[in-house]
């Protein structure tokens, strides 16, 4: 019967790598956890971590292997505290060059976080966003397993085991699978954020901390290259690299993978599909590696071979 | 009072470019058009022009002056024959490059488009994908004005003055405004799609041809410097270029512009609103230039300035 | 009898185009011209063209057909005037995004040409770059043919039919041959520089103006995609694109599509040689198309086929 | 006074990480030791370590701390093997995405080493390579120190730590400093080269087993971004990222910063002088981060500040 566990960390990790676990759980089991925001302040203003993105984790699913993928189905994303912040600037990297001369500077913004009316706010804004008020959204910024061949890599970046992939669809409701390199997967997260745009233009989201529950299954065998996952209405992939091409280029090859694999389809026949019903979605465009969505609606879908 | 023009061409074009006119109009008048298809056949499967994407025009409209835009108010786009067609593979730069050499041949492919039922399927599909049925959802792959300095530039690509931008989104009740670079905008169109997904990453959508009407109105002294354009929910900003970053930075500049320009914000300000609520789409990755369209739902916006 | 002709335009291009010609010659003629500066300044400090590198030209060459390539022997480019200029900023998109905002202001720079003495050398130099003079390396950096169908391609960039590759070394000794798309082919040069480094990274070299000397032969049925050319000591072909990646996709596939067509070599083969012996140059990072540049020594070439 | 030690390993590392250290050296001393080929075979043909690019190391140079760097001059690279070996096919990330589909097999092609005639050539060449033969060119393709925040870089890729960068220029006699991030620095070295070509564009050089000596020496609060080198001509940068415009965009931003802070310019003059002596030299454009070098001859600098 699965388990629900809490994990309080004691200590938190700016890689994602192999090492010795936080917590050892069941495939199957859920797991909450308060995470820190991206510069390792907790939900009482204290400096528990180092940036970037200090993780909670990992913890061991047993029974992943090298080959299997692991399922994280998030169950619950919530801020745990009033306030977050974001940077009052552009990022360079997302405007025209020569343009990058005239940006402000990228000084720290304060927002509130209303919990009980599920909003978000400037607490300073300018005249012109006077009582512009946006919905919580919270999603998790930073998740996914240890990377294999010994690598540990910057909670910064991402990479085919996940990682710093800063797109606004990972709220609860989603689930997501990432391939396993590593005995007991070694699942991390953290770095939430309260709302966020596409790409992450100004370097963040609303970074906060959150109440965050997952449950983590190993799917035993399911050979994958890069992170796949659903939401009630479609399924999708996820590229990590620069520039947003190639992120592009390996979230498209694995939708094309997963289509000829278990949807009976030929390789034209996935060119058919994805030609006229994909859909793409820029997670991040500010990280070191940039992060593409790939997905489709389930009713375009063959029956499931 | 407007008026409603007929556009009958005679000739059609592979370049955007400054050229004689085939109609002249007032500000404000609407044109209909029936389109070839990109390879230059029409609706009743005769060959009358070369490929790639022949254009009707130029429409000459009255008043439009460099440093103008044009306003193109997307009024219909229909299919008029009963076929279109796409190419049977992705295209092998949305691929991993090492996985370009298991990519099947790029062959015909042909769809049946029911104008009745408002739906498009493939003529012979494969067992998995009996009966898929798409809805109709016709839109203009390639329009726009002439560009500066005496260009001429291929309908197979795009830049600041539009042309093929293959973006989707560009179906009726669309309008988007190109800046104007010569006396009387010098107005083409043509390219038309059934249905496309994300990114024409076939190097097609369903090509057939179209009855398009557009509305088309010069607004004096607009100074842009991309393709700008609304719906009913939202504004845009369009950027082409390679890479999709590039493409991304002009859009993003573009629509930081008109936010600080029309709408009251500062730089910052800009950077505050797209960083939360900024939403980007894949227009194509197939052609020399990509498109990357840049998007704010129209509630998040100040009071126009 | 091959003739030489002096070409005295009285207008100048700021594309290259189908357009009437300025001058006919036969096959194996040579011209000498003197070129316009990049804003279109002559020897005497006189306007005569709007900016971008205004082309001398078209020059029809009898018997120049699409399928062949035109040979431009570069027989002698010299400085006519004692002055010449640069912009004195590295340009943004040649260093990190957010260390743009630092840049110094993209001012004119005057230098002076001493053509006795074959030296070139800052008009105010500061104090460490007193007396820092360098040698005169006079080198086009804007030539071609009329592109395909119909596109009139801005002087500002390059692509198949040549252009604004502004690689450093298209100076007197180097022969480049370009892919001709229409009767006559229609050469156009034009935009010289005394002297530049790689990448014309500060988005000029020193701008000048030069008396040039082509030979221009027809070579019949010589199909290719990209400019091909040589010096004494090696083969080279050229890629314009952005980014830079796909310039040198273009010119590696180009080069290896001559070794394996007139070099004996099998596709297996050609990867062997260039593999331990290509060599890459970056020609621009400026313009809108970058310009990589792949050569292969001589001595490692095997006889030609 | 400096000591000379020979480092025979016991294990060998995939990545560039802190870890336990294989030796301990003082400044200024000297290492020889022997590498593994990229697979992991040593000279005598056994099977040693896994790829990829298993590395000898790390060695913990006394005195280095966060804020130095490490100076590596390479005073040897000699095979200890008769042969090599590389890939049958050009890389397809090097080549047009269509033309990817008519590549050859990735075939591991044999060469033989004669180290007696300073040479390398094919084991079974086809008939136009009878009799080709290239000078033996020893480099390192691997090395570098532990990257910084506990990351653990394969030794597939590069970063500003070093690490696989495959250029041809790290031979003997050059020089290269490393931006140090732990104590000790922790140098890592292997993967080196009989001969490649820039841009290792079969994915490999002539991947062989060398003795390589290395004196390492730690610079005190040389502060810098990206790893610095000097040849006995010029004074180099290297950028490592994917794409190649960003790797460029590291090495020019690390070159002008070396110019303004050692070389008394200001950011006009390093612009000044780098746009017109600048020399690129592309590494790879194989690996996850493609690699350029940035060079300035050492005649064009000014007096050292």
């Amino acid at each position: 019967m699965a388990k629900a566990h809490r994990l309080e960390p004691q200590a938190w990790s700016n890689v994602l790598a192999a090492m010795p676990p936080a917590l050892r759980v069941a495939s199957g089991d859920t797991v909450v956890t308060e995470t820190l925001d991206a510069v390792g302040m907790d939900g009482r203003g204290e400096q528990k971590a180092s940036p970037p993105n200090p993780m909670n984790g990992p913890v061991f699913v047993e029974g992943g292997e090298p080959g299997d993928a692991l399922k994280v189905e998030i169950l619950k994303v919530e801020p745990v505290r009033d306030t977050g912040w974001t940077r009052g600037a552009l990022s360079a990297n997302v405007v025209d060059p020569e343009a990058a001369r005239e940006l402000p500077p990228r000084d720290r913004i304060e927002w509130l976080i209303d919990r009980e009316a599920g909003t978000v706010r400037l607490e300073r804004p300018e005249p012109a966003l006077a009582g512009w008020t946006l919905p919580l959204a919270p999603m998790i910024g930073c998740f996914g397993v240890a990377p294999p061949q010994g690598q540990a890599i910057s909670t910064a970046s991402s990479d085919r085991n996940g990682g710093n992939m800063d797109w606004r669809g990972f709220v609860a409701g989603c689930s997501v699978s990432f391939p396993v390199f590593v005995p007991g997967a070694l699942f991390f997260l953290g770095d939430c954020h309260a709302v966020q745009g596409d790409g992450e233009i100004v370097g963040t989201g609303v970074e906060t901390c959150c109440d965050v529950e997952v449950r983590l299954t190993v799917e035993k065998g399911r050979r994958m290259r890069w992170p796949r996952g659903e939401t009630s209405g479609r399924i999708f992939t996820v590229g990590n690299a620069r520039p947003l091409d190639q992120a592009l280029q390996h979230a498209t090859t694995e939708m094309a993978a997963w289509l000829t694999s278990d949807y009976r389809l030929s390789a034209a026949g996935a060119a058919h599909l994805l030609g006229q019903v994909v859909r793409y979605e820029v997670g991040n465009v500010f990280n070191p590696a940039y992060t593409m969505v790939c997905s489709v609606e389930k009713k375009w879908l063959p029956k499931l071979g």
